[in-house]
């Protein structure tokens, strides 16, 4: 008989996510049906989009009060009744908060990937930075790009990423600390300290001819700031809204979005899943960036299936740099 | 010598548009230049774009005190220094408010189509609504298209335009008159006076499964109700914020801006100028729209160069039904 040990989710989240959102149990799994695995889990990806699910339908159900935590991860298979995955190798999929799951499939990880790569830079984080830039952002050399959640697991990339396709890459991100990594190690050309700085003043300051690209992780007066200094035919690529996931009522949206009209500015919203096709392109592309020196991958690790819920609240209060993962 | 009487800008409007705003005053025209035309001024269309370039520097500078109040309009060719538009031919182009104009050119109006329709159905006001469904909207075949301003100039184009492509068309508009109108004579399936109805309700009631496309030429309230009720892949055109541009201070944005991720939406402002090359392909295809029966125009027209004014503030009050024109 095969257990599980899992984090539940107790109460819904109506501002911050509390530790005492959460439960934990442990279950008896089901025998695996045919084209099932079981996987021995190893690590989570720590989203902020978790948060979304914990509380209300999205582009995905609610989690139900009870159920485990959903979320993206990975392990190793321990028992199959799928061809393409034999037991021993690796997985990444959706096998939530818990030590085992029982999977209908995964992508399987190439040797020579670590975990931490499967679940950052070849996983959906680094699959949404490089979506977004090469669908909706689409900088052309010379142009000058903004990203917010700089420091963060997206962020981060996204802004290597734009670097690599010629743009002037400017940052925000939340302290001293994570400017200077985007800056001095992955050679974003600028960033602006929203805590220290006015982002407005803040761009007027980096981006004095105005913002071509704007690749929106946080939603809120940041976007309105940027869509306040758009040039003509600016794109902004809407991927997340972090500083709105964890407000009870719905913060005033952006003034500024007027402007749109006259800089004859696009918007996008997109979700990965719908793009996971696309996954084998980007990761053959990033891959042989990271070969070359041209893009790293940062991760931030907690020890311990327990230590989720708290990793999840650090990426509401920026305590996080690089992409955040928990080692099961 | 040949003089102009001109409606001038004597202030910039700060909220709602007053009479006293403007002023009046004749001037002499100069000779014509090699390339020039002097144009017998007959009709003027009034748009709310007039409001901004009155107030600050939107994709045109603003309007100097004491200048003529910048304007399309159309009339006839009293003296040529340009083979292209000889003595007796009618033109459209940026005449301005004014009973004379030396212009570098325009478009010819052909023959059989009046000064009406060539400001409204082929003019910029139809163009604007034929490239905002055709290049951005997109409507398909039994998607559901919301369209604001739906009684004015652009809105009760586009809303016909997106009938015929195939979709199904609800109008928000200001009257129960209005309502009727778009609905009984135009042929839109159904309308919200907003005025009477909260806009939000309006749209669960007629749109219960969600809005595909949505004309916005009003912005504010209205745009925030759509985005809260929109379908995945939503298309949103942002062509104009009527509801915007009397406010001193600038309103909140829309909140539910954040729904475009989730239900993976585009945004996308334009500026019909940019689209002018487009014009003989929408004036073909309406034109024959119009012979079909399937297109109707409808011109609200106030009399004399004098009552151009109030003609712009009737835009704002929600006065006009149709193309709003002065025949000077």
């Amino acid at each position: 008989m095969t257990t599980s040990r899992r984090i539940t989710l107790a109460t819904r989240p109506t501002e911050q996510v509390a530790l005492t959102d959460f439960g934990s149990d442990e279950v008896e799994l089901p025998a695996l049906q045919k084209g099932e695995i079981l996987v021995d889990v190893e690590y989570l990806s720590i989203d902020p989009t978790i948060r979304g699910w914990m509380a209300y339908d999205t582009y995905l159900p609610k989690i139900g009060i009870g159920e485990v935590i959903r979320s993206a991860g990975a392990g190793r298979v321990v028992e199959s009744r799928n061809k393409a995955f034999p037991v021993g190798s690796r997985v990444f999929g959706m096998p939530g908060w818990q030590t085992r799951a029982v999977m209908s499939g995964g992508v399987p990880i190439p040797e020579g990937v670590s975990y931490e790569q499967a679940l950052s830079v070849f996983g959906v984080t680094g699959l949404t930075a490089y979506v977004g830039l090469k669908d909706i952002g689409k900088p052309q050399p010379g142009e000058t790009v903004v990203v917010s959640g700089a420091a963060g697991g997206v962020g981060s990339i996204a802004g290597q990423i734009a670097k690599i396709m010629g743009a002037r890459v400017v940052g925000v991100a939340g302290s001293p600390e994570k400017c200077a990594w985007v800056v001095d190690e992955l050679g974003f050309d600028d960033c602006i300290d929203y805590r220290a700085e006015d982002v407005a003043a803040g761009l007027r300051r980096t981006c004095p001819e105005g913002v071509d690209v704007y690749f929106d992780n946080v939603g809120g007066e940041t976007l309105n700031a940027v869509l306040g200094q758009i040039k003509d035919h600016a794109r902004i690529i809407l991927c997340g809204a972090i500083s709105q996931y964890n407000t009870g009522a719905p913060a005033p949206g952006p003034a500024n979005l007027i402007n749109a009209i006259p800089r004859r500015a696009l918007l996008k919203g997109f979700i990965i899943l719908d793009h996971m096709d696309r996954a084998g392109e980007a990761a053959a592309e990033m891959g042989r960036w990271l070969a070359e020196g041209k893009l790293q991958s940062r991760t931030h690790v907690l020890e311990g299936l327990d230590s989720a819920p708290l990793a999840l609240q650090e990426l509401f209060t920026g305590a996080n740099v690089g992409k955040s993962l928990v080692r099961v």
